[in-house]
């Protein structure tokens, strides 16, 4: 199917067909908000919001201009959990049928293109890989759902509470960041609910590792006999939550807006929820906007690092800061080779891997100069934490994103799609086009640094 | 004689040598900036104001607690002037000594060390490329004190005047950013003066440029016959004059507090001078703190980006993301080499620029997280303003240096001695440190993006 499509030469490359297909599944969804019976008070939206919404859902972002829990009826909340499971499972599969495509041809032959990788490949290996990461998601959320409604169901009755529990499962492991909490609060009630954080915790941290890695850790059952890609994410996964955990706790410690009065059990878990949902989930237990500036900076580069490659989650990827930090050890060590975990990385991943920051970097910048323009009331930091929350797909937000103006919507808009689809869209489009240098230049030095 | 100095193992490194060096000459500047005849009001300005001026002076930066036009006696200017000539063309001149060392010995043989190659070097040719930047140093601001001086003279009397030219050549080539207008005014009084502008703006990118650069333009007279690191380095730095001088232009065209009420060809004068300074020399002509947040943030990148290797400017240099960029755009036409104009770059270069770029932004992120803990009542802009005008030793700043607290000004003090000296250690104590990878491990792949 796939395979016919690319065949022919005239019709849309793969890349191209990834970024149609969201954009028809983001118009269908901003149809059906725009809806007025998606609406609690019986009006339509309008269609810029229910776009943003749509947007915000198909790349499990998180911003919203109208408040997810009051605003929208049941008939709106279930397009937008919709939304979110098609947008979510849809990229996350689609990227880990890619990237395990192209991980199998790429070590044999560097220089195949990927069009030739999907024609030769076995057609029903696609389809159970497929099934495969189905059945996962669903036994995954599956069990989220049931824990989290033991918790809601007593508060709410069953079926509210039924409800809400697998909304909120769904939401974490799509690293969506949606809540229906009301008041834009997220999960501020349930700051020190251990259940409730550990649950969520967990289907976010298996949402942003994505199924490359849990197939492996599956499949393998030992940390020594995984791929270097799992170890390698695996690796940064830890030592992101672990020093998050560490800045949050010890920079808010004597914060009476946020964990100040907390029980010394409370800031640990509250610190820790932090850690693990600022790089690409986007819910909060505490309020983000009376966080210490310090905090501040530190949620933008963990929401700009965000999650795993081939998983929910948004951002420049926990495995592109990988390979760049190797890469920056190698350079310290004076050695030729990035090395890690016994294996060497080829100079064409690290390559790639700049690439992909510098054109997070340059999206950033982007939106954050236009923004810091055209919302002139909001506070710089307000504007950076913003932008870089729409670009990992992240979905937290200091100034409150009703607060932007209509061109600030469509530049937070337009940063989720490229956020999302972009970093999909260079993946494919770009990894495999190896060109042969016809002429091998001269090596010539550069003086730097 | 640095030969001696090297030969005997348990001696200084040169990277450690030149260190020391650089801290004992900003000690010394302290003390005599320390002494009460200093000062204008004939009180001593205490030993921690003493010492940052001295470091800012020595680094070339120019960010000062105290003003230097009111503050000073003549003898205190006098200290500072020869401060920031011994600081910059100390480095610039030991810069470009040891990058043509190593320059030299790395394309030959990759692996040899530092060391080796400084023994073997004829040392009559390190005296004659010395004298060479001292008599280029003179010439260079012989002229452009001359020209200021006859601005200056017939407003200010010979003496003053005189005075006045000299210090405001020497600091413009050295990209000291210092300035002796009063009242922390900077050149704002010389907004639309034309011949200020070109002046200063002549001297600023020639000291940017760095003399490997500016002989090799006196040696080729030809773009085409320059060595690839003179084509990159002329190629960036027009790019980001060019850059700098359209966003600002743009930005703050119809901004009443900076270039709204200027002439039209005031406004270009403005913006261009703008771009020049804002990269490394620290000068200004209009009120920063009067600038949109889009120019604001746009001035902290251009900041951190610099000048060129081997100068009197800071930042990551513009030959560093020169590399960077041909990686991305190699990465993204598909290509296995980094290539420019018909050379191409080695990945160890590549990785070098990466190094740098990250040990900049560690720092900056580190300031930046301290500063915002320490300076409570600071912007967050303006922090982040702050820390990367004093790690790229530029010397710009919005909340105003002196209000730092007494922790805030050790941490921009370390800065700007990071900025300025520790570059120059990573780029001798690093670069030709090459280990011969003993083993090679087999190449393995990681999904990243
Ligand atoms: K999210
Ligand atoms: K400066």
């Amino acid at each position: 199917m796939l395979g016919t499509y690319i065949r022919k030469k005239n019709r849309l490359s793969p890349a191209q067909f990834m970024v149609l297909g969201f954009a028809i599944i983001i118009l269908l969804g901003a149809l059906f908000l725009n809806l007025p019976i998606a609406s609690q008070n019986g009006e339509s939206v309008g269609f810029i919001n229910a776009l943003f919404t749509s947007t915000s859902a198909v790349c499990v972002t998180g911003l919203v201009v109208v408040d997810t829990g009051t605003h929208w009826t049941v008939f709106g909340k279930t397009i937008i959990i919709i939304l979110i499971q098609v947008g979510g499972l849809g990229f996350m599969s689609m990227a880990t049928l890619f990237s395990i495509l192209i991980g199998k041809k790429i070590c044999l032959h560097q220089r195949l293109l990927i069009q030739e990788a999907l024609n030769q490949y076995d057609l029903s290996g696609l389809v159970r890989l497929t099934r495969h990461i189905l059945v996962g998601t669903f036994i995954i959320e599956g069990i989220g759902a049931i824990i989290l409604s033991m918790v809601f169901i007593p508060k709410m009755g069953f079926l509210k509470g039924l409800g809400y529990g697998v909304f909120h499962a769904i939401s974490a492991f799509c690293n969506a960041g949606f809540d229906l909490m009301g008041n834009f609060s997220s999960l501020t009630s349930y700051t020190e609910n251990i259940v409730v954080n550990i649950v969520i915790m967990a289907l976010i941290i298996l949402g942003g590792l994505g199924f490359t890695v849990i197939f492996d850790i599956i499949k393998k059952r030992n940390f020594s006999k995984l791929t270097l890609h799992s170890k390698i994410v695996i690796f940064m996964t830890s030592f992101l939550i672990l020093i998050g955990f560490i800045l949050f706790f010890a920079i808010e410690y004597d914060n009476p807006k946020t964990l100040g009065n907390l029980s010394f059990k409370g800031k640990i878990i509250a610190s820790m929820f932090q850690s693990v949902t600022t790089r690409t989930a986007g819910f909060n237990t505490i309020d983000l906007a009376a966080m210490k500036d310090s905090s501040k900076f530190l949620t933008i580069i963990l929401m700009f690092i965000g999650g795993s490659p081939a998983s929910t989650a948004g951002g420049i990827k926990t495995a592109t800061l990988g390979v760049l930090i190797l890469a920056v050890i190698a350079f310290i060590k004076g050695k030729e080779d990035v090395e890690a975990f016994g294996r060497r990385i080829s100079y064409s991943v690290v390559n790639k891997s700049l690439g992909v920051v510098a054109i997070g970097l340059s999206i950033v910048v982007f939106v954050v100069m236009s923004l810091s323009l055209t919302e002139v009331k909001f506070d710089f930091l307000d504007t950076l934490f913003e932008a870089v929350s729409a670009f990992g797909t992240v979905g937290l937000s200091l100034a409150g994103t009703p607060n932007l103006s209509l061109i600030g919507r469509i530049l937070i808009a337009l940063s989720m799609f490229a956020g999302r689809v972009g970093a999909l869209t260079i993946l494919f489009a770009l990894s495999n086009r190896k060109q042969k240098n016809l002429v091998r230049y001269p090596e010539d030095k550069v003086i730097v640094g």
